[in-house]
């Protein structure tokens, strides 16, 4: 089976002198990969030209004649620039001539663009931002939702463990992980009205809920998954991101400090490179927008090429292992057996209306 | 001028072995301080007697006969053990005996005993928990709210700002702190209800509101103070514990995996010292109950003796700097001068009557 992935060239800080390379060198390694590449069909073929590439038999080029920045508001992403390379890149997935797009742009206007395009799958509400963390266990925590939805209800921390759930069962092969619920432990309060709610429709699931969880468990790995609201779970990542950059340079710092220093770390470079490689944030480059019909991956804007095929491959995992099937699927098992979905079908205000036309994808 | 200081000797995992010695210590490099040591006095009286420091002139031993486990809920702590030495030691405040207390108790209790014992100052309808964070910049940031409040109402956070700027005007000698609200970047949504509203009401506000920051804003030291509802402060935190530790272990694994890599790190050990000790969490034990009249510190349950000694340290320099008159004029001088306080001078349901009789302290 061949696993065709959309990529938004001109997505993020380096557009197409990333996105491009990346691509190339995804095919190497992929023999059952095809990419679709999206953009300003100049740009892209320039670069193609120079990594010998032009004639590759497993490459389409696809053309759009605008971009989005990354100031654009959400607004001009969705109403101005509709013949951007994201919202092409987007639709190639909508029509099927993809089975996961892959963008470095903005996350507003990729999470828009992919939501008013793709459409939510039947029972969601609410599209959240999924990403793996590393963690002390090995491979990471996969944490949701990472900034889509500020404000949530318990039935939408709910549908998030739903959707982590499938994706992580045919990503990770694990037949029935674990779901934690984000919480605080100290005594004098056991979380926000919403979490205490989360908490009892979760125990009351299907799902294998191991109960509340801290900031540190998402490091210790002490579940699969960990569900929170996009507020608390982009101040998670973002303070770990800035701790881990603090931590990077103080190590720089000590080891340039001398000759003495510097001497050393040139004798422990074998063992510096081996940390740098575990902690490498490349290697978790990559967040899934769960609840769509179609399958994205949004890319740090900042990442370089080995970072952005990182995204790609996430892609191409998910679509591989049916991501979508699979959390369609979940959903249409438990339409009217959770009150709160059953109750609600339509969803709440930000939800847009199911789309008939567009529940199928090819893979 | 004499720094009397409380300690609530049995509190925290390890008791009088850790409280003890590390109350002596610190009188041993601080001239101008006494210890009023709270507990069952043979154990502390065991302990200094080891020290040999049992007839030492700037040691008072006051007798409690209960002790508040980490696990005894705060009902338990509130009104059975009235005899508890986190009681006592909490009394000592308010009947001007000491000018902080110091606490390795579980902070449910200690956050539950301390409002009610000593109530919250005029104009602060909800007590927060304060610490000093490491950033890239020297010293810290200073964050808000830790766990005591996991819903607030933007007035809170104004609050809580201003308690912060009052405490970071005089500990850290800066005229005028800035102030950062704790938001997310992401272009999808920027903040949630109560962040927005808060965000209006700081920009309207005396302080040096610097605007949003993200997680990572509060390693880069981006602003002096960073405020957020007691939810997100207490997921960051422990988050970024998480992520500390996890990177301290692999740090461990990697330079003890062969005799090469051990060898290695014993050549390198100043450079790795120099590292952990730049990181160390001790140095940045103990946070701050901010909002009552009274000064309470809470050290980490698990702290050591030097790590509790800094939580000591902590109390020593708001207790010297007159921190509470500090928070206490900033208050009285914004009454009636901001709406949502004015306007609300008792509190909300969770405020305490102030008391006339408790606003005075010993320093």
């Amino acid at each position: 089976m061949t696993i065709k992935l959309a990529i938004d060239c001109m997505g993020g800080d380096h557009g197409v002198s990333v996105t491009v390379p990346a691509a190339i060198s995804f095919l190497s390694r992929h023999d059952d990969a095809e990419m679709v590449l999206v953009g300003l069909p100049d740009a892209i073929e320039a670069q193609l030209r120079k990594l010998h590439a032009l004639d590759h038999p497993r490459v389409t080029v696809v053309g759009a004649t605008e971009v989005i920045t990354m100031d654009d508001p959400v607004e001009v992403a969705l109403r101005k620039k509709k013949d951007s390379s994201m919202r092409v890149a987007v639709t190639q997935v909508k029509e099927g001539r993809a089975g996961a797009c892959i963008s470095a742009g903005n996350t507003g206007a990729l999470m828009a663009v992919s939501r008013y395009v793709l459409k939510t799958l039947e029972g969601i509400e609410r599209p959240a931002i999924a990403t793996t963390i590393p963690n002390e266990q090995g491979w990471g925590t996969t944490v949701l939702d990472l900034g889509a939805n500020a404000d949530c209800e318990p039935q939408h921390l709910l549908q998030f463990a739903r959707m982590a759930e499938a994706m992580v069962a045919v990503v990770d092969h694990k037949a029935h992980p674990t779901v934690g619920l984000l919480n605080i432990g100290e005594e004098v309060i056991k979380g926000n009205e919403v979490v205490k709610a989360a908490g009892e429709l979760l125990r009351a699931s299907e799902l294998n809920f191991y109960g509340n969880v801290e900031g540190n468990d998402i490091f210790k790995g002490t579940t699969d998954i960990v569900v929170c609201d996009g507020f608390v779970g982009n101040v998670a990542l973002k303070s770990s991101e800035g701790l881990a950059k603090m931590i990077g340079s103080m190590i720089k710092e000590e080891f340039t400090r001398s000759w003495f220093t510097k001497l050393l770390a040139a004798i422990a470079m074998p063992v510096l490179k081996r940390l740098s490689s575990r902690l490498d944030p490349a290697r978790h480059n990559g967040a899934s927008l769960l609840g769509l019909r179609g399958l994205v991956i949004k890319s740090h804007g900042s990442a370089d090429a080995r970072s952005f095929e990182w995204a790609i491959k996430r892609g191409y995992d998910a679509a591989s292992n049916g991501v979508i099937d699979r959390i369609a699927k979940a959903f249409a098992n438990k339409a009217g057996a959770t009150s709160t979905t059953a109750g609600n079908p339509a969803g709440g205000p930000e939800t847009d209306s199911p789309d008939p036309h567009s529940s199928k994808h090819a893979a």
